[in-house]
């Protein structure tokens, strides 16, 4: 299985998502995380000092890490040519699972305009005929799964994990963003989350994604874990 | 792994949700229908015949069959009382899965309030003070389904199986139900819906049920199968 | 101000909005909870044991208590007849704030059927005309907000509030109900919430309710406080 | 075409679907007003004096007036007696039109009961076995509307007309219930809404109404009014 | 009447609305494609072949069509200029009724972004001072309806038709797009959608739309087909 | 306490929130109102009349008005550039109070571009690295809300207030806007649905906006006002 998660700035992939890759990783999965600015418009932290931060993070993860620049943090916007660009690394990459930030507004704009620039890409992806692209090989996804970076208690989650055994890891994950976690309970404000999660399906920590597509499975007892805690 | 299915009349279950449970009875587990009243009520069918039908439908099936009398067909009401007659037929038979119609109202008034009372039930299952249901020991179920009985295109399904391998056994069981599909298009209905779900995810024929709870899996690429076939 | 909070079970209140009643007991509101039933069903702590600890969190609260009896626990049921006894009691105590459960299904059925029952009492205790209660004055309250109990993370709370100079005495309120907090982590639970809504907010804990009706104020600057720290 | 319509209440009908009926009544449908109560618990007027002032309205409209009893104001309830109680009646009067309060909660109780009651019976006026209703022959009724009594712009409506013609003789009709339009504004809130639902659609005066079921037509261009005035 | 549809590539129309086109040619009503694209982008099929296939299936369908350029398939945006552009094609052609794919996201990012288009594009045809389009006179529409290409059983659709007297013609209008329809199931699709909405209205095939506006009538009376089948 | 309006047109301001701004500028708040465009693409008025009416409006509002453009009417599209900008005038001007169109689709675009540009342009106002803003101090807005120009009864507002004491002065600079209220009625469209949200919650006149964020108060007891009035 491969992985690939997109974030709109240095830190947001490690807030949101990165217990799920700690899991894959150990698993034996590759994971990739493409990064879709250096963060300059942070109210702290300089780009190379907040490059070299994921970069430390992504070593902690076992995960490749690369950037691409879309006019810099504050300037994503969701263009077909920008979707076309990130299709294009779908192709390069051709990952079995996506994860994108949640597409849903409401929040630092760039975060959803990231979600809305990915799903879309997955749909590009596989148009054998899109000249932009054409000497990429077309690739069909197979999951496109959105992630919550800052916004909790706004909708639930469709899919949770028990993310306990590699809680300690995602808080080094995280600790590595020393520039975002000084002044801001960030780190706090994730576990908090996770705790609580975990705490309604009886766990330590958990962490929910949501769907972009029905989950399939072969049979109904192929779920066999529960969520029913509460 | 045990399912306990259950229906407002004597054909919901075979008419919503069989395949599924033919895929489980394939797969080895147990399978069990409750059927909440004799269909007294039909335009079509006495009571006996549609209880023969039932019984016709279970043993193609693989599957128990127990009735209960909620005052008969178009009787159903969601009260408590019948909850936690609901919730004496979960501890008794302590299935891990537990099916029953969308509860979401306008459609035939029993379809949601067999809904409402399993849902409601599948929570009393678990108090173990509940006096009513002190002779039997409190069980927790692991998930609970929702089906479709024949509302169709009003949302979109949580989670999807491919039912192809056992379509045509479907149609035999739904068959049974001789007094029922005579006069209207119920199979063809039926069919034509897991027809479009199965060309939706990429298959010939597809079923989906809703969720209760969110599905939870112990690391994304457990969820080996995809649903994005448009 | 008098503020009236209506609980299913011995221990709902004190979990679900104990701090704001707290808050309001030390700005000089007079506040009384009224429990429905004496928790007979849960499966720990028999009803005197339950109504003992009740009655212990209410003298840490200084609020007043009664007890009703609606066939007991696991069999609260929203009929006319329970709204009726429901609005008698609002036109008895004549509170200008009302909170309930939130009447959204889907957890213990007791909690919902709670909010539903004082929704629609609400109304009816300012019917003059309604016979059943024709010894009582009518009464029409000015507020009626919704709390959660158990529910986290389903959807956004519409008023939040400040909690933590009263974390500690809310924590003390909670370990009063000592026959329900010794194996599952009700306490943590609550807690965790508190912090993360706080850190969504920007304070150390806090705590929201779901309006009925729109808040409404002289002007907007009367909003002074904010809720934007993310 | 016949039209029946249900109001819990001696004015519900008159306050929110009166136009509607008064259009067709001028266009020859036969239209019948069945109410579920004698208003016993308002603050204004006692039965004798609401049901002469619903016999009054109704002699202006053009329109056969019945009463049920149901156990008087306050305690309509939507079981399945009562909903097949109300089959029967849709039996009896074989309308292809039925019109309701809208079904959604948070309102005077007996509003949306009323609601729930009607779409029920809808569905079990047509179920030819059962046994309570077996003097009277089935009915499929064509449509069902529902209709707001006090809610105001919390939905759009899916169906709006042109009630500019027919308004004068709407006031005329509510004013027949002056028990209870001497103290509340009500008169002048349903004309309000009017004027304002009127203002969007270009003509002076409009209502609208709530579907159950999609509109059905021969083609798009048999939609021959528009109601795009904004 | 006259009838304007927009698609974002050249199959669009025929597959998600070409049957109420087909009625309404049959009808006497004037018919008129646009398509924002030649489908350059598609895994099979090269533009000049697909406009060809599209001509084919204007000529069966009666229509006339037109194509216009965006930058080409999966480059469409909804910006101001593009809406202003599709603007003016509606007051060139001045319709009374405008059909544009449904404009929520997660499909083909072209269709919502045509639908968007569209949307707006309806606004600013009426506003008489844009310097844009000061050469062609405002036109006010009648009616805006959205279509489904591929998705469905996503939400239930607004107003619903018989299709079955154009089931054939539709067939083999869809067939016109060879390149479109050998290796995927797109006709199936598209009937097996038909055929299930036909089963629940009572029809063989059947075709929804999606309103923007509420639907406006001179009575009630006046809807006089039904879609209550089920 | 400052308050800032943006509005797309010259009149949207004054048409869909003036009385708030009225009651604040009475209360001793600034009051600033930033409008897009100068309306250059309505069907009546020229852009330096409507400049002319939008000061006249002003004036009688004791506000402040700047205009900026953004190509103007109709041209009005929410890319990051252009929130940036927005965020430049919110660092510049530090309100307290943001208010904006709501941004939901389905009205003029320029209505909803508005709404979501300032809606971003909150968050980007508060990250100090942006380079684009560097020579402008970051700035966290307290509260933003949002108001509709001419949609109603699409949804129920968040907060409402008294309007009446205002009625009178809002009319008077409404009828500012000469231009525009000549043919149609909009100056009774708002008076309209003022007077019916007015008639729901008990006064003469009132006006309701939409949050972004929860309300936050110090407890309860702080929301003193009731909107129940039906």
């Amino acid at each position: 299985m491969k992985l690939l998660a997109f974030g709109p700035h240095p830190d947001d992939i490690e807030f949101g998502c990165a217990p799920l890759l700690l899991l894959e990783a150990a698993a034996g999965s590759d994971v990739k995380m493409i990064v879709l600015s250096r963060g300059e418009a942070g109210s702290a932290g300089v780009p190379e000092e907040r490059e070299q931060e994921a970069r430390r993070a992504a070593a902690l993860m076992h995960a490749e890490l690369d950037f691409l620049d879309f006019r810099g943090d504050c300037h994503l916007e969701a263009t077909p040519a920008n979707s076309i660009r990130l299709a294009a690394e779908i192709r390069r990459n051709r990952p079995d699972i996506v994860l994108a930030p949640h597409p849903t507004p409401n929040q630092h704009p760039d975060h959803f305009a990231a979600g809305v620039m990915v799903r879309d890409a997955c749909r590009l992806a596989r148009y054998a005929g899109l000249a932009d692209l054409k000497t990429l090989a077309p690739h069909r996804i197979a999951h496109l799964y959105f992630y919550d970076i800052t916004q909790h208690g706004q909708r639930a989650p469709d899919v949770v994990m028990d993310i306990s055994p590699v809680a300690e890891d995602w808080r080094a994950v995280m600790a590595c963003h020393a520039s975002q976690v000084s002044s801001k309970g960030y780190i706090d404000l994730q576990l908090a989350s996770a705790r609580l999660l975990g705490l309604t399906i009886g766990v330590e920590f958990a962490l929910g994604v949501y769907v972009n597509d029905p989950v399939r499975v072969d049979r109904l007892s192929a779920l066999s874990l529960t969520a029913r805690n509460f």
